[in-house]
């Protein structure tokens, strides 16, 4: 089967069109798009013109939004208006807002009146929202109806809707009143009512929240779709577990991007398809901020030159003392970041989070300050030491500091994220290369202080 | 609703148990757990056992891991028994392999023979595998059966199954050869066969595959289920949806913290309930060996210790030079561990995604060194300097070191999980703390070198 597909390109330029049509139509359209999506656009283009009206929704709809407008800008106006038609409402909006405004204003009037108004409402959402990841086609039922006459119903109108399987009752304001599934309706007597089996317990989500929320609480109740409603109860939209699954692997590659501190759209996918000065744009500035940030390390370095000059040893030990305080704050950072994103770290648990990383980070310190003073004793002693000044006096403060850079650096670590969350934005901006730069500030200042009180320098 | 939850642990106490019945009876058995997380294993037992068999099974399934243990533990042995034959399958399987061998074997006689083959079965597959993640509740017909039969049959059989709306065709061998869904039975004339509405290009994966691999399948082809089969493409079970997004969590967590130098055993949920000692031991392992590696960076400055003698104003870049190194070394790691997870970066990419970093990291590079050049030039003026050495020329020797330094660490950061992946591991074991401890170490070479040589100290 795969093999056959690698011949597609082929037989497109070879203009088979009966082969390319059999070809498409034999497998998936995502095995389709996997082979094309490191084709020209022009090919993807052809090859779509080519197919019937499903398919081609069907594989353009699995393309990466980049090479979705590449194509775009290739079709006839009449060609995209019945691909627009044809598409899933979410996945429509989706490409219509990635438009330019004058390509929609064009377009909007080619598209039938039912999809446009379908398309002004899902439009009304930010992005990120619930609202804008919901898809309009669901069932609503009365509560009211039979089993019978619900499947009747659903028969009826299972080749428009996404998902049939899910059924929701709502009362003559639309409001969301229960849920039900296909598998209870099959299995209810005939003649019993829709509000008999729902469960009126319903799990729903507002337009205007974060689309990251809604995903996770679809994840928490093992749900195949989540309604959304407005402040008023009313049925909007549902949210697909497919689509919530992709929310949650484009919310997971937006938090380790920016943890790592790498800017951008966060999409998924489009590593390589991006350009270097793309990259380059994403990356530089977090580099050049954190660059600016690490010469005031410098600035500590400088200020306490005559202690480095008198014993150029401690200079030995400014790498492994920065890099700890450094790794020890990731740690902490990472885990609070996750464990706010995965709502586990609640509000109210801020103290028990910092005693917490208090006590680890004693634990912590205290081995480490112990390894590092046993690593002066033994392995420094071919080092010029001023008058006066004791090998072990020196471990002391090593080891002193490295504890003390430990226990601060896990702690900021841990308090970084939680400020940010409690001010209501993204944990996960505290990029852990941030963390590790001023961490070694507040360790050189550790480090060189300490060492001028215990060693009198 | 909610309020009413939170009277639960009272009216446990006051041993209400009809209004305990009633209260977790009227919501989704996740909301008790929700409630019921933080309470004692033996007011959780003591609720469990009040509550009738369905809902018990409901809320204990959804505890976490660690929770069920302790639950268990207070259990006789017929009520776990009763509970384990209740439980889904797949959940059954993961409870019974987390319990001591002895509870295992004393319970194994107490649960019926159907129960006990299915868990010998699914057990034989090892963690982290498509096998051992499935589901044995699924609905298999043979290709002849009509689609008014296959309503009846599914009627039948949908209480104890899963999930009914995959529906899978299989030959006389349990060959699995093509897959319809409901909603297509449906919409199928009633005396349609299966195999004239069934879908014969059907996705699976083996059972022996990477759980993760299996849910990444499962998202690409937006499917509710995922076959599992053996390598003569027998049926063996199904991976659902819900299943298939709590794999994906829990792997991106693995990944992230992984990356972050965290050990182990990655469960999504359990930092507020890690004791400290448990945190400190998935902790201190990286930290000490980073330490003991960031032991050589001093290796290397007490090695040039006469270079920065003579020019103390070289260590005031010392900590920029090495920050800036590990936050490329950082990002680019991450992107490529990110790409290879997605399935985006392929084994045949590795010479363009190098090339890729080169080129970006030479925009970046090439930046910096301007910046810092300019930095070196005007704001450490006042540094004194030995005779000979222009401060241009101790600019130039910052610059020069940053550029070869932030060229070098971006494509070590790159290079690194190509080769562990080459390898057949997870390349998020290329912890960024480890590349950033590395690149110090690569930094500080070229740093002292390139001022020995421009500078002849």
């Amino acid at each position: 089967m795969k093999a056959s597909l690698e011949k597609l390109r082929e037989e497109l330029r070879q203009n088979n069109t009966m082969e390319v049509i059999r070809l498409c139509g034999s497998v998936r359209p995502q095995k389709v798009v996997d082979v094309i999506a490191d084709w020209e656009p022009e090919e993807i283009h052809q090859l779509l013109v080519l197919q019937p009206a499903f398919i081609r929704t069907e594989i353009f709809s699995n393309l990466p939004e980049d090479l979705q407008l590449k194509v775009v800008s290739r079709m006839k106006r009449d060609q995209l208006a019945a691909l627009i038609t044809d598409m899933a409402s979410d996945d429509r909006v989706d490409l219509l807002q990635n438009l330019s405004d004058e390509v929609r204003e064009n377009l909007l009037p080619a598209i039938a009146q039912a999809e446009r108004e379908d398309i002004r409402q899902l439009s009304s959402y930010a992005e990120g929202t619930a609202g804008a990841a919901m898809t309009s086609e669901y069932v609503a039922l009365s509560p009211d109806v039979t089993a019978a006459d619900a499947i009747a119903i659903l028969r009826k109108e299972a080749p428009d809707k996404e998902t049939i399987y899910d059924v929701y009752a709502v009362n003559e304001q639309r409001q969301l009143v229960g849920v039900t599934s296909l598998k209870d309706i099959i299995l209810a007597p005939p003649s019993a009512a829709i509000k008999d089996i729902m469960n009126t317990d319903v799990i729903s989500v507002q337009a205007h929240e974060d689309q990251e929320k809604a995903a996770r609480t679809l994840q928490t109740y093992d749900l195949l779709t989540l309604p959304v409603v407005d402040e008023r109860q009313v049925l909007l939209g549902v949210i697909t577990h497919d689509d919530a699954l992709d929310i949650l692997v484009q919310e997971q590659t937006e938090d380790i991007e920016k943890i790592m501190a790498i800017g951008g759209l966060h999409e998924v996918g489009i590593y390589m398809r991006q350009s270097p000065w793309q990259h380059f744009r994403n990356r530089i500035g977090w580099l050049v901020g954190l660059a600016v940030l690490g010469m005031v390390s410098g600035f500590v370095v400088q200020t306490f030159e005559n202690v480095l000059m008198q014993l150029t040893l401690l200079a030995a030990f400014m790498p492994m003392l920065a890099d700890t305080g450094g790794n020890a704050g990731s740690q902490s950072a990472t885990l609070v970041i996750r464990g706010l994103a995965l709502g586990e770290i609640k509000m109210g648990d801020f103290l028990r989070v910092i005693f917490k990383e208090f006590q680890v980070s004693l634990l912590m310190g205290s081995l480490l300050s112990v390894l590092v003073f046993l690593r002066v004793l033994f392995f420094a002693g071919d080092s010029t030491l001023p008058a006066g000044i004791a090998l072990w006096k020196v471990g002391l403060a090593v080891a002193l500091s490295l504890g003390i850079q430990v226990v601060s650096s896990t702690i900021i670590g841990a308090i970084l994220p939680l400020l940010v969350h409690r001010f209501g934005k993204d944990p996960a901006v505290i990029a852990s290369p941030a963390i590790t730069t001023f961490v070694d500030i507040t360790g050189l200042l550790i480090y060189f202080s300490t060492a001028r009180f215990l060693l009198g320098l």
